[in-house]
């Protein structure tokens, strides 16, 4: 697998977050030549937050982290493999979600009831919990506070490189740390993806306003990307915090404005890592009647395969735009409509701009970071959201993902 | 160009349908060497209904069709081109629909009023009447109660192969025909595609009636179909009736079967000729709380990119459909889903099939023609729509169109 044209020049260095370890092991579940699991442990005073997949048929893994969310400050253990999503398992799958958890309880020494887990990978084939089991006691043995680029690494699946972000920012005096991981390229769509990100900071907040921070930052990074409208079984964004710098970032804006930071920077790297992708591409919607509007217009041409397939041809076919519009069912008026491509006015009032060329719109189209624009010139709602293009490697992965 | 796979053996022998005339013309627009523009025209007496593209940035031609729809019988014409779709051209749209119009009724002799015109192919770039307009004295005198043949063909514009279908009945001991033509094979998603069809009947109507029976007809043929999710600016459906046959086919439920014939197999061809198609698959939703339920399942499955590549791959990924479920939003229980490929269970409430086999599952996916079908356990609801796979070929076509 070659990586994403479009991948960070490298990888961060990334802090050690006081109060969390980590560690990792290869089960060959699925993948012969890597670590494939992840093990993480906060010590006593962690709050987690976390959001979830929306999808009807989640995971009992899914199901389960749900259940334990809303606790207060305490130990808590994370456990991931990658390669067996685990998904659509019936009863053996919430055996094997029950069964992991505990053996993570006893290797740990954190209450079964703070152990969270998530499996990524193959949809509808059983996860033997034994193939997991019998490496958490050297997992337990191996954790190091500098473990977390590893774990970036073990959770990948068809991931063509390890996605991390980080931020440091001074409250009352105090450094706070945020360091994440996640992992995702295809099945990525808004509400979410295959999509598993992992944020651990030493703020201390506790749980409740943890978790509304998360939620809100999540419809604003994660929830505004997609690579092809597909939605997870497994989606997760868990946000951890363990407390030990000391510093309350309770309602705190930088603390926010940072974690906002790391958690766009991540969701951008997904897209990035888009199976195929070879342009990323924002999308702004303004002069809608509605924010809700804008955002429905924002995933219709965001998700469009016609205008996906025009961008990877680098062919400025603004007319797949103009029909993306259309077909999102929010208010419109094509006489109204305005198109750009970056600072580019291609289109506007329901027109080709005069000053506007098919040469223009060639060159334009030969970034390999692009902005398209729709104003839909109608009132104040606005939106934003990330994509990739759809190309022949899209269809090379997902033709024989499991061949 | 090759012809898809899936095209019939052959175009099928249209009857002549008494009080319609058919022309073609070759005015180079954009393609080159073969005619690109019909016109049909229909004795006094004749009652047309039409559905059209749902669209908030539809055509000028869409605009003035529908204002011109709910007329009493009366002379018909219809005048499409291809290669130019006269979309997103402002005021000039507008304008070039008028002034073809006018020029099509003095040509024909057709009142202004009772003329329709449809454009389909680039959207964006400004039709210039003369182009088309220069032609209607020849087409005028070439009318021909034959040329429905030579229609179809003319308003292909990246169709592989042309589409056609006829049904004769008889109705109080007289011989009804309907024949049709459709177009389309890219930007093909319900409500609508982009998508021409029209079709003849001698049956005798009322205006109010005939809309009526191809509204709902429509429902389940031309809305039921999916190719990539897209929706154009132009589709349309019209159907004809010159009541020459002397049949009153009012409320006749062997007409309407006969009329929904016609229309699901030119559904059915335009899904044959998707893009880059390879299978043509039908998705059925069993058990689902609603109809409405049942047929929101089925467009994500029939439009999800991950469902469509594992067609293509020949791949038995059921766990993608499980996704697809799972992301229509509409009530699921996985534990109550089961899953089908044609006669072979896959997986039932909630888990793989004890007889299920990937031997199986693969040696099925190797079928041209496929049927999936989803049961959600929970209700009556059904739903069935029709599509394609998702391949390279698709990729190819829509990358570089314009180029």
């Amino acid at each position: 697998m070659t990586v994403s044209p479009l991948a960070p020049k490298s990888f961060p260095i990334l802090p050690t977050v006081a109060g969390v370890r980590f560690a990792t092991a290869q089960t060959g579940l699925k993948y012969k030549n890597r670590p494939d699991v992840m093990l993480a442990v906060m010590d006593e005073g962690t709050s987690v937050a976390g959001v979830f997949t929306t999808s009807k048929t989640c995971s009992a893994a899914v199901d389960d982290c749900r259940a334990k969310l809303s606790q207060a400050a305490g130990p808590v253990a994370i456990l991931v493999n990658a390669g067996n999503a685990n998904a659509f398992t019936g009863a053996a799958g919430r055996a094997t979600v029950a069964e992991i958890s505990t053996q993570v309880a006893t290797a740990t020494g954190v209450p079964q009831s703070r152990v969270y887990t998530a499996s990524t990978g193959v949809i509808g084939e059983v996860l033997e919990p034994s193939k997991i089991t019998s490496h958490l006691a050297d997992l337990a043995n191996d954790l190091s506070s500098d473990g977390l680029p590893d774990a970036a690494k073990a959770i990948c699946t068809t991931d063509t490189f390890p996605k991390g972000a980080t931020k440091t920012i001074e409250v009352n005096g105090q450094s706070v740390q945020i360091a994440g991981i996640a992992k995702g390229s295809g099945m990525i769509a808004p509400d979410m993806a295959t999509m598993l990100a992992y944020v651990f900071t030493d703020a201390q907040i506790a749980q409740p306003d943890l978790q509304n921070m998360t939620a809100r930052l999540c419809a604003k990074t994660f929830n505004a990307v997609t690579v092809d409208s597909d939605t997870s079984t497994s989606d997760t964004l868990m946000v951890c915090a363990t407390g030990k710098s000391g510093a309350d970032v309770t309602q705190n804006v930088d603390f926010e404005a940072a974690l906002h930071t790391v958690l766009l920077d991540l969701a951008h790297q997904i897209v990035r890592d888009g199976e195929g992708a070879t342009k990323f591409v924002e999308v702004r919607v303004t002069g809608a009647a509605s924010d809700t509007d804008a955002e429905k217009i924002a995933r219709s041409i965001a998700n469009s395969p016609l205008v996906k397939t025009a961008i990877a041809g680098e062919d400025p076919n603004w007319g797949r735009i103009v029909m993306a519009v259309g077909k999102s069912g929010v208010a419109a008026d094509r006489d109204k409509l305005s198109i750009s491509f970056g600072d580019i006015l291609v289109a506007t009032k329901g027109w080709v701009d005069p000053d506007y060329s098919e040469e223009k719109g060639a060159s334009y189209m030969k970034n390999e970071e692009l902005v398209i624009t729709a104003d839909l010139g109608l009132g104040n709602g606005t939106a934003v959201c990330w994509t990739c293009d759809l190309t022949h490697g899209y269809i090379t992965i997902n033709a024989d993902y499991r061949s």
